[in-house]
């Protein structure tokens, strides 16, 4: 057992790095481009640019939302969640090593392979499926996963037409408005558009899926040195204060939603802006970031565990060990996600 | 910088491994297998039985060695010391990937090579030399890095007649007796016979060492489930006690040797007996192992970093990755070593 864990801040570290997050929301904004939002955040007293769409938030309001909201429970089976990868277009397939399009049958396979993992606490469909209408693939995912996981489970939300979808679907399988409130079987990762946007499409899923209390990860995604300042505490200012913006509409939103501050940071390769999922300056920032999650009291997840290798080599094992260790060990919550290689693409990216 | 360390054992668990240690020493002994040995021990109270030549010490000796002994100073070259490696009798050829015995020309390109790999702190010849009378080889080692190391090294002393070469040589590097008492030029990894077994080598070459204020680093090497306990626990606290008897002996020679309490074991793959390098429960050993050493007030050294596989595959880059963080993670002190594989002996083995 744990009795000391990793830490790389200082408390007054963290709170630097909060207050900067704060004067981010108050002093330069956020655009939301949803005018329903701009309506609930006015009545809550933000001030609104209408024109600009841009959002600028009192740190008293979100710092009443930070201890108003409920935070995503965490996990019973501590130590950890390990999630399925969910996120690649593409699959590697191991006799061959090629990479190839992830078809509707790897789902299937994969939702049934992850039943049997006892190691893998979300369940997810491994890769999204391209011989289906890709506009829809989240409702074949959801499908698949409603039907044969044995797991909670994550998967996309597209569009707010899907995610409605998505919530016709789960009604049926819950069997009703109440189950399906209680049974949480529907959650969102919610990411804004670094810098400081917050999308039309993501407000009115965020939105639908808080009427029914589902929990929200607010995940953005600031990229080190390209969407965000080259500084790693710029940059982890940067995430919080968009995720803050999260948690701070919801909270206007008067919803129950739990809600997660994630942290699926990347860094830069400079020379090319490729984003980096495995640099040492990534775990370093994922610690930052789950020391500052965890000093608003809520749960944080990061992109740990992975790995910019194209193919099972040193540099895979490595970087995995190495970020997913450093994450157990500074007690984040989760990691993940298992069975992703090169950024979440594949081979030859 | 670190403001909280990870650590996996309380201070209870801590004493509790301790104690056993200290038991070990009173209630079950040692063989110290050199007659000036069993002399010195007899002469400061220890309980020592002539035909079988075990040595049982009374747990106040041993506390006052510990708290008397003056501990290896802590690097100043923080975080870490990384250790070239220096123990394996073979080498990879990097393009034809097979092994090879070491040869004395590897270790001249070796110790140039170290000097200029700035996050190497402490040298060595990486190989043992094999085109060389391999009864000597360690005198041939220590040549080249007296005369071309820039930096502190670390290597072998097979015998006292070689140890005694070994002085002559630092004598004369040095300039006087005074100043190679100064300046710490040689050190001797004393490796203790697990179980329980203090070898006469051993015993005189740390005498010599000592006479002359050379560090000595205690470094048993309890293999766990073969030479010592089935139990992580068990295993640590036989670690801890052959360490410290080491350390008690010195404190009777009336030493000014900095010590330090390393940690160098290994677990056992059960179906073959053979010593594992980098399996999960070794890094559990040796985060205990840091705690122990730590709370005695020593520096502790593991074999950390390190890898079972025999090639540069996703393995070695993951046991590696992993084994390596999570003891700078512990605050280990060193690290090490580097650029060995194979559990020390490469490819094939």
């Amino acid at each position: 057992m744990i009795f000391n864990q990793l830490d790389i801040l200082s408390e007054n570290e963290i709170e630097r790095i909060l207050d900067t997050s704060y004067r981010i929301l108050e002093e330069v904004g956020l655009r939301f481009e949803w005018e329903p939002a701009l309506d609930t955040l006015e009545a809550r007293g933000c001030m609104v640019d209408r024109q600009a769409m841009l959002v600028r938030m009192p740190r008293k309001l979100v710092e009443e939302a930070v201890a108003g909201m409920t935070p995503l429970a965490r996990p019973q089976d501590y130590p950890k969640i390990f999630w399925a990868p969910w996120i690649g277009m593409n699959l590697i397939e191991f006799e061959t090593k090629t990479r190839r399009p992830g078809r509707l049958d790897d789902c299937r396979n994969i939702v049934n392979l992850v039943n049997n993992l006892e190691n893998i606490s979300v369940s997810s469909t491994g890769v999204v499926p391209q011989d289906v209408p890709i506009e829809i693939a989240d409702v074949f995912m959801a499908e698949l996963l409603f039907k044969y996981s044995e797991k909670i489970f994550t998967t996309w939300t597209y569009t707010i037409e899907t995610g409605r979808d998505l919530v016709e679907m789960a009604l049926a399988v819950t069997g009703g408005e109440e189950e399906f409130r209680n049974s949480k079987v529907l959650n969102y990762l919610a990411e804004p558009v670094t810098p400081l946007k917050m999308p039309r499409h993501m407000l009115e899923i965020m939105t639908l899926y808080a009427q029914y209390d589902q929990p929200i990860n607010m995940g953005s995604m600031v990229q080190v040195g390209t969407t965000g300042p080259a500084t790693l505490a710029g940059s982890v200012a940067l995430q919080m204060a968009e995720n803050m913006a999260g948690l701070a509409y919801l909270y206007c939103l008067g919803s129950k939603s739990p809600v997660a501050l994630g942290g699926p940071m990347q860094t830069s390769d400079m020379r090319t802006g490729r984003c980096l999922y495995a640099a040492p300056e990534l775990s370093l920032i994922h610690l930052a970031l789950v020391a500052c999650a965890h000093h608003l009291g809520y749960m944080s997840g990061c992109t740990s565990g992975l790995c910019d290798a194209n193919t099972m080599d040193f540099q895979c094992g490595w970087e995995r060990g190495l970020s997913g260790v450093l994450l157990w060990a500074a007690g984040s919550e989760s990691i993940g996600m298992r069975g992703e290689i090169g950024g979440g693409e594949g081979l030859g990216r």
